[in-house]
């Protein structure tokens, strides 16, 4: 029975402080995402298991939490699984209206997910998810600006989180720049997917085992050099890399689209003024998964390399039809809780009164011998929607008393005194400011007006 | 496939309407349990399954979604369920850490719950649950005070949400009040648990049902007296009910000690000027859990008695003890959000304006040739905390883009129009106040200055 009482391995308790923290991830999320005009989403906990292999094929359901109804009266079961992500929820629902949204749609959720993983530093079995979704764009210009939109999004929030672009960084990288290049290094069509899987983990490859891997699946001269600048961080963008002079026309053409492409992402960080937050070049190591990106993609981490990443995203054009809808652009991405509040506490970067609730704007001292008048004024003081505090204590001590109020943080104590309350004339009471130490003694009406007035 | 694309049978797909419903909801719940001083706590989704047969027995199981774990390196896996309620993970949150907790322990959640059961009017598979647990308190006074400070944060938030005492109605109970009645009718204690479960369903039986179970079940004179009593509606508090004046001094004694606690709850209720919310006297047909609560019982229902009760919970001083715990006597209440909103909505006192997101501080009219100083300024307002909107629309039409800024709900547009913006002496802008359609022309840092003032 021991292991019962305690939480299951991955999964988080959310005492006071923790909660307070987990809202502060939250409301700053929600705050910047309404700053630029999304809209809050949700879906189920739950699908329908099936839904989930739509997008990510049979294996996935081996990292899924997955179980079955009860039975209906034929005795048939329909199996689900816990979301461990969003993006199949937001796909049907998009699909199930898309005629009747209007566009472009610009949501936004924050979704708890779950996978049935062994827990790792920066990944938990339940974890929360931002998730960020942009659909709509007639034209490839519009196409460019919603893709800028969206990190635009997340790198506002990661400011407003307090990270600076020197701690944190974001990558890109554009498939059809990557088939450009393959075209330029003549690479050809058959051996892409080949391409990408080595370029998603060249730099973590020695150069011996490179030698290899050219050798054994036929990569030749231009390739090999092009994954050699890649994996030596250099980037082809540069003209004399790829012998730009000697170029024909129809690759000098290709090349320039590349570069004005790469230009237009940064412009609009640029216009947002986070231009310092994003690499000018794209990178040609950042892959992401294949079978669903469909053109740009991005990350965000940590520059020190310490974390995993704490965003990516990219373009995704297929995707509502895949799930029944019309055809749809889409772009997005999605940032986890786990991985952006261990960096947010390594960096001293959290508000320091998290977990103390919402500081009172009174904080009732009550030294009377009966709990009466206090609870009056306490009701009258709620009613009127101001956060009031008191002690549970028997003590009749002020200055204790006072103490509890300061720990409170309470902009006021109100406090009520025999000597003052039993005045002829009507009850008098004692208004401190505990910030200003100002103290006055007036009649109760005239304090509850103060009071109410949030003077 | 074509059920593997919609939500699984009582489940809800929040599009932004019903988001914006569920936030407010929550932001209200929330909002009100801060001001009351209680800190917001939460726990995993799913729990070890075992955990919920302590409070609830083996028969809970059939109730659950559960689902069993990934095999570990021996081929071992375990038993987890979704939660149907918050109890079970506070009681094991509060019994791991009890001694450290400051007293009284204040608590509220708004867990996301879940039943594996067919879904009717006012019940879901999936919904949230607003908890509020206090815990502690040495004298029976400080219980009292506890018990009648969670209701009267309850009936706090339901006049919050507009709810006036002709809608909604706090009907409470107390266990040792019910006994002292089952004392003072002569039913000997090992019928207690017949009479309460008859006491349960009493007025939902015939009067000629009635009798067969009294026969049945061996209750006469007195007790017939007191459930006929209680079945008419017609409370047993009345001294002319029990004869009061023939009463031997220790049965006296035991009516008075339950006239007297039934006055203290309602004297609550009126110091934090909620009495009109509440019953002043207790409705004996209240019993709710019979293995849980252990004193003080209570629901609030519509008046109309249109809805399943809208809230309900009471005093289990036991609970923590049976997680593990020190005993620590506690009290609370659980609220569901659908019968809630469903009340809410019928009742027509919804928000007219939920689901638009915020309204923005400001709305972009660009009328110029290119999007570039547009992006601009939405970037330099936004990092200035503003709501920023804008078209996406291609058109140049300032009046058709004013129709978008006024549907945007915004308080201001600022509009770009080339006659003004390549004046000679640097750029002017149109700054128009959307509510009182107030219009100036000025130069663009002088609009942004007052922008970023929210003047």
């Amino acid at each position: 029975m021991a292991t019962t009482f305690q939480a299951p391995p991955g999964t988080r308790d959310f005492y006071p402080d923790q909660m307070a923290l987990r809202r502060y991830v939250e409301d700053t999320w929600r705050r910047v995402s309404l700053r630029h005009g999304f809209l809050e989403v949700d879906g189920p906990t739950f699908e329908f298991l099936d839904l989930y292999k739509v997008k990510s094929g049979d294996e996935i359901v081996s990292q899924l939490f997955h179980f079955e109804s009860r039975e209906d009266k034929s005795g048939n079961t329909e199996a689900f699984a816990l979301r461990p992500e969003f993006t199949p929820t937001l796909a049907r629902m998009v699909a199930a209206k898309a005629h009747a949204l209007p566009r472009p749609i610009k949501w936004f959720s924050l979704p708890r997910c779950y996978r049935a993983e062994r827990q790792q530093k920066g990944r938990l079995k339940e974890f929360f998810q931002w998730n960020v979704d942009m659909l709509g764009g007639d034209t490839p210009e519009a196409r460019a600006q919603f893709d800028a939109e969206v990190a635009i999004l997340c790198l506002d929030c990661l400011r407003e989180f307090g990270l600076s672009p020197d701690e944190v960084k974001l990558r890109w990288n554009d498939r059809h720049n990557v088939e450009t290049w393959f075209d330029l290094a003549d690479i050809p069509e058959a051996k892409w997917p080949a391409a990408y899987s080595l370029l998603d983990r060249i730099r973590k490859i020695s150069p011996d085992d490179r030698k290899r891997i050219y050798t054994e699946q036929g990569f030749e001269g231009g390739a090999q050099r092009l994954f050699e600048q890649i994996a030596d961080n250099s980037n082809p963008l540069a003209p004399e890399f790829w012998k730009y002079d000697q170029l024909d026309d129809a690759k000098k053409q290709k090349f320039q689209t590349v570069v004005v492409k790469a230009m237009t992402f940064h412009t609009y960080l640029r216009f947002a003024g986070l231009e310092r937050y994003g690499q000018a070049e794209p990178d040609p190591s950042i892959v992401r998964g294949l079978a669903y990106y469909t053109g740009f993609v991005w990350e965000i981490s940590d520059t020190r390399g310490e974390h995993r990443a704490i965003a990516g995203g990219g373009r995704y054009d297929k995707l509502i039809e895949m799930f029944g809808g019309p055809t749809l652009p889409a772009t997005g991405f999605g940032m986890g809780d786990v991985v952006l509040a261990n960096l947010l506490q390594e960096r001293g970067l959290l508000p320091k009164d998290l977990g103390r609730g919402t500081a009172p704007d009174v904080f009732i001292v009550n030294a009377l011998p009966r709990p009466e008048p206090a609870l009056k004024l306490i009701g009258e003081l709620r009613a009127a929607k101001l956060v009031v505090a008191t002690s549970y204590k028997t003590t009749k001590n002020i200055g204790k008393l006072l103490q509890d109020a300061a720990a409170s943080s309470a902009r006021h104590a109100l406090i009520l005194a025999p000597a003052e309350w039993y005045k002829p004339g009507g009850p008098l009471v004692k208004l401190k400011n505990l910030a200003t130490r100002e103290e006055r003694e007036l009649p109760l009406p005239e304090a509850m007006t103060a009071l109410k007035a949030r003077a």
